[in-house]
This record gives structure tokens, C-alpha cells and sequence, in this order.
């Protein structure tokens, strides 16, 4: 079998290991997103700064990849919610079968709100369904504003575009309404938010996205329960 | 065959022409790194800054990889020096092929600097040999300085952390002090230069090692042709 016939297969098998789980997390009602962004990013601070802000008694869990290291576990446990390292020992992306054998006991719990971090890497992650209910692209103001042109892949399939960092704007020769231009040329129906978590700018706004789409997620699960009910 | 066979036969055949480039390069005493870092590192803007610093006359030439556009090798072409775009179509790091078919009329005009941008990632290129004599990565302070640890692969293979950015250290929380303790960790003897491309820190030093390094690449070949002659 020649190299792309394997990857083709893995992909196969990775697409139904990510519709049951994408399955299991609609019976359990769990919004579940799937974070993407080069390494430094600044995922692992986004997800500080939303888990700090969560609704009190929101039943969240965080599954946070790495090639190496427990350090964002580490980071992100120290606000309350369960948090679960997968070191991907040299595998530059998370996989289906990764979320799955991480899953088990929590979708018994009842979760609501599944946030993923994947590795830090614009490139390949892309290819590899999660099972989630959306890819979240983190762009930071540090890096170019060319990067949805360059990286079309990841900025195609993300719902929201979260631009980072944007307390840096003034020191750095980034651009956001370019950044915005060139995401919306890849994808025209992109979610743009700008936020800092230095100094919490945009995170009001990301909160109410967060929480529409939650709403949103239990509307098309009722809807279908009525379509099931009605047959 | 398996994934991981097919792995292992791909970056064999990798090895193989990465071989024959090192040797082609070699023969014509060309000097020749590849520069690994996340996308929004800075890896266009320092080789515009290197270029533009190059002592005149030098026979330089660029190699600049990417998923998609020709952005990079337009900002490298204004610096006289030939560049070529090496649009990956989707792959997340260059390979030696591409290489090797990007090179072959350079190489009969006397090279001495071949420089090598990689695709925006920290992971995969790192596996793939391009016949270069040296990797060299580039962080920047707007990341985590805990990326060695998280990415050890490669800081382990790379000869030289170039961090940029560094006219940022104001105003972002990075402490540069504990990013060269991670990556000495992870590689003793890694060289470190601190650059900004902004103000031109750091590139007196970084234009030394450059050239120290030509040299010491030089005296190599010198040595090997006194043995051959010896023999």
C-alpha cells in the first residue's frame, strides 16, 4: 500500500472512531470545541481565561494535547474543572482515538462543555476530526496577518476565528482588519473575535458566543428529538 | 504495510536524497541551513534582515516553503538575491525532494549560502532531512518559553535558538532566561542568539556566527581534501 492509500485509511478509520464520538457527545448534550493554533498561540491562556469565567456549576471538562510535557494540564487545573494531558509521544496533532479513550467516564457524568486544545500547529491537526461540534482557529497578533492565506486548511473549517493577544496591537506592525479580509477570502462566513487575556479585552464577547452556541446545540438537539417523536 | 512502515520507508528515501544533496553541497562549498519555527515566528523577517546584511557579493540564494501563496519569496526577492517558493500543496514540511528539484542550477553557479525557510511548524519538519548542514530554530518571545520542553524534538537536533522578537520583551511576560535554561535542557551545547528585526539587535552577532559557521564549513573541506590527497 503506497503512502497516500495509508493515510487515506488512517483518516478513514479516524472519521468513525469522530462520528461515534461525535454521536455520544450529542446524546449527552455536550458542546464540544476543538482548539487549533501554532504552537505560542496562546490557547492555553484562552482556555485559563474561560474557564475562570464559566458560569459557576458549569459541568466543563478541558482534553489538552502535547508531544510532550504536562504543563498545560498543570496550568489549566488550578481552576476547578477536570483536565485531562494527552502527551501524543511525537504525533504532531490529536486523533479521534486519543478523545475517545479519554472520554469514557466523563460523558457518563454529564458534561456540557468539552473545550479540546490540540497540538500547537496549524497544519495538521486540520485534517483529523475530532468529533467536535466546531475547530476554533486562535490566531495571535504576533504572527502575520497572511496566515489564512498561507494556512487555508484550518481557517476553511474553523466556525470562529479568535484573534489573540491584541494588547500587543500597539508594539507589533500586525494588521487585524487584514487579518479579518484574508480569513473572510478563505471563508466568508467566519466568526471573528479579538481578545486579550492580559487584559481581558473581547472576552465578554467570546463568553456570549461560547454560551449562543451551547444554546444553539441544545435547539438543534431538541429539534431533532421532535423529528424522532413526530416519525 | 502498516502506518508506521510506510513511515519508515518514506523518510528512508527521505535520507537517501537528503544524502545526495549533502554531498552535491558539499562538492560546491555551499553553506546551507534550514530554519524551523512556528508559523508567526519571524523566519521571513529575519532572513530579510540577513540578506540585507550580507556582505556584498555574496553568491546567496533562498529556498522558502509554504502550503500556499508566494508571499514569502515576493518580501525575500527585494533583496537581489535569486528565491525560489516551494508551495507544498498541503504538506506540512518540506522534504528532500523538493529540494533536490529546486536546487540543480544553483548549484552549477558556484552557491556558497543556500538558505532554507521550512513551512510555519514546529513538529514536522523537524523530521525530514534536507541535506543541510545545520538546522537552526526560531522562537519568538511572543510564544511560551516553555516551547523546548513541549517540542524537544527539534531543539534537540537544531545547532542554534535564534529568539526573536526581542524589542517585545516589554511588553509580553516572556523571561528569556528561562527559555534558554529549557532549551539547554533539552541540548547543552545549542548556541543562542537573542535578534529583533524591528530595532537590529542581536544581528551583529547573528551575521558573526553566520559567517564563523561558513568558515568552520570551509576548514571541513579543506581537512577532507588533505586526507584525500594524503590517501
Amino acid at each position: 500500500m503506497n503512502r497516500v492509500a495509508v493515510e487515506k485509511k488512517v483518516l478513514s478509520e479516524n472519521e468513525q472512531i469522530a462520528a461515534r464520538i461525535r454521536a455520544a457527545l450529542a446524546e449527552a448534550g455536550t458542546l464540544s470545541l476543538n482548539f487549533i493554533g501554532s504552537p505560542g498561540a496562546g490557547k492555553t491562556a484562552l482556555l485559563e481565561g474561560t474557564l475562570q469565567r464559566l458560569p459557576a456549576g458549569t459541568r466543563a471538562g478541558v482534553l489538552t494535547g502535547d508531544i510532550q510535557t504536562e504543563n498545560d494540564a498543570i496550568r489549566l487545573r488550578r481552576y476547578g474543572y477536570p483536565v485531562k494531558q494527552i502527551t501524543t509521544a511525537g504525533a504532531c496533532h490529536l486523533d479521534a482515538r486519543m478523545i475517545q479513550n479519554n472520554l469514557k467516564d466523563w460523558l457518563d457524568s454529564g458534561l456540557e462543555l468539552l473545550l479540546i486544545e490540540n497540538v500547537g500547529n496549524l497544519v495538521c491537526p486540520t485534517s483529523y476530526d475530532l468529533g467536535e461540534d466546531a475547530k476554533i482557529v486562535v490566531l495571535s497578533v504576533a504572527e502575520g496577518e497572511d496566515k489564512p492565506l498561507k494556512y487555508p486548511g484550518i481557517f476553511r473549517k474553523a466556525e470562529l476565528m479568535l484573534l489573540t493577544k491584541v494588547d500587543l496591537l500597539p508594539y507589533v506592525p500586525f494588521k487585524p482588519e487584514l487579518a479579518r479580509k484574508n480569513a473572510r477570502s478563505i471563508h466568508p462566513g467566519i466568526d471573528l473575535i479579538e481578545t486579550s487575556c492580559t487584559t481581558g479585552a473581547g472576552f465578554d464577547r467570546w463568553m456570549k458566543w461560547l454560551a449562543a452556541r451551547a444554546e444553539r446545540k441544545k435547539a438543534e438537539r431538541l429539534e431533532k428529538e421532535a423529528v424522532h417523536a413526530a416519525i
